[in-house]
């Protein structure tokens, strides 16, 4: 039995737990809050995140990050993006650089447009790095419902030896190296979600919504591309398959928010309504910004970016994109 | 005004035949039905097929099939795959060369594995042959949602004319050069709707249909390849664009029909409850037979088939899907 770690008891975060502990590892868990810790090894449930299932008795919480950490194989980074690089330096001097560290937080660092991978390689140069992606509801994972998944890295060894670690019967795992693809599928996703919610706030239909999902893909290939991305990793599970369940499932929090955008409400108010972060509204900001600096035709981007942030009638934007010039489908053989 | 003509009177070819109208084309519209023609010409509706829709007064629809396609610029075939054939030798001695055909139906011939196109070549083959696809329901086009389709054609110049006469400030239409692109994605995309309904059936959740649709998308762009398609028109408006569409959506009779197969139906008692031709039954075998002929590894398709017309328990296909070795993304850089 080996041990490993996740860092963040959310639900995401107790699901992995769950399969890790599946698969025959010593599991610690890491939470900031003892009744939350007390919880999960007295009760072996973490309702207010996974209702009404009941984790492995292997499973072991605790609030000292240092137990968890150390002697860990991996250590499953699942805390939201923006709190990655404070969680990297409170384990900075704990951990050895044998420790695999594997994020699951799919966005951008709001501050500096930042990729997770390049968060970790700054505060923790030392240890290999893998991101665990994929369309993904914890709630099935916990159930055991069939998933699939990529361990993606620079390194394919690493990224075997994650497939190793989560792949079993219900979950299938797949290896990918590029690593940039499979961030920026993670975070572009949102975008086109909070886009596709805004549709749905504004009564439309399935053909708007596959139009704005196809296009959307379009426009990330574009811009992963000159981000250093392979395309291809777009038509994968961390990229379509992903957005696919994103903009479809009432689970997406950015879907939720993009409803009440198309229902009238302002970003403030959509901010207070969902209580949570919403990584699209931060991701759509930092994606634009870069698609100004690098010049990349990203309309889709523009228009959501202009009704969030700068307060544009959805049906204006709308408008706009239905009124652009006529163009070939894939105008820049973008795949080949 | 140009004269332009819908064959076949169904909901897609009644809601094209309203954007036609609406783009200023003398419009016809040939049924064999005289009741259904009476009904379009004096009440301006179609009721059993477009329910609630007022068409334009500007449609005419006759059962005189030469009174239709005399002097139109546009012939649309609006009928189901297995009947273009028939329906291209009833007006073989009408038409003349410069009448430029567009299909709609997006299907295999059964018996011999055709798509639409080789069709058409063998039976009209002096004129212009152009593919109208993409994700859209006859129903959200026809109160002017906004959606976006493909014209797809060998030719460019075809297919600017065809986005010419369709394109408004409700439907965009991309033109496309990959016809069997866009033709293999409209036939495949059934089968792996046809999947998703099974799924959906035995009460499986988001993952595990974003990870059908995912992996469905990798087996088709091997196959598409193989067979002469553009692989990245499988990232557009009518490969994951309208798989998305058919996956999700309940009008989708192919999706219906795995319902009932996941549900522990025959496959007889299914043909039985959906009464209408459901094309991915057909396409499963057609690109199942290919598949193995060509050497082709599409293990979902081959659990599809194995399911629909073997009988193999549906549960037994999963168990295999998810117990196959394990893998790399994007083993074959098909994209590359």
């Amino acid at each position: 039995m080996n041990k490993v770690c996740v860092l963040g008891a959310g639900s995401w975060g107790s699901a992995l737990a769950m399969v890790l502990a599946s698969n025959n590892n010593d599991v610690f868990i890491w939470t900031r809050r003892q009744e939350q810790a007390d919880e999960i090894n007295n009760e072996h449930t973490n309702e207010s995140y996974l209702p009404k299932i009941k984790l492995s008795g292997k499973i072991k919480a605790t609030c000292d990050i240092k137990k968890a950490v150390v002697d860990s194989e991996l250590i499953v980074l699942a805390l939201p993006s923006q709190k990655i690089r404070f969680l990297c330096k409170e384990i900075k001097d704990i951990v050895n650089e044998k420790q695999i560290l594997i994020n699951v937080a799919k966005g951008i660092e709001y501050d500096t447009g930042k990729r997770i991978s390049q968060i970790c390689e700054e505060e923790l140069p030392n240890n290999p790095y893998c991101m665990l992606s994929g369309p993904s509801h914890a709630e099935e994972v916990s159930v055991n419902m069939p998933t699939a998944l990529v361990s993606a890295s620079k390194d394919i060894v690493i990224s075997r030896i994650v497939q190793d670690y989560f792949m079993n019967e219900y979950l299938r795992v797949y290896t990918n190296t590029d690593l940039i693809g499979v961030e920026l599928g993670g975070a572009t996703k949102n975008i086109i979600a909070f886009g596709a919610g805004i549709l749905d706030g504004m009564g439309y239909g399935d053909n708007s919504k596959a139009a704005l999902i196809t296009r959307g893909i379009n426009e990330i290939c574009r811009f992963g591309k000159e981000m250093g991305a392979d395309v291809s990793t777009f038509l994968g599970l961390t990229g379509v398959g992903d957005l696919v369940v994103t903009c479809t499932s009432m689970h997406s929090r950015n879907r939720r928010a993009g409803i009440l955008i198309g229902k009238g409400k302002s970003l403030e108010e959509t901010k207070k309504e969902i209580k949570m972060v919403v990584e699209g509204i931060t991701a759509t900001e930092a994606v634009y910004n870069m698609a100004q600096d690098l010049n990349i035709d990203m309309p889709i981007t523009n228009a959501i970016y202009k009704t969030i942030h700068m307060g544009l009638d959805p049906n204006e934007s709308i408008k706009e994109l239905m009124g652009r010039a006529k163009k070939h489908e894939n105008e820049n053989k973008l795949v080949l």
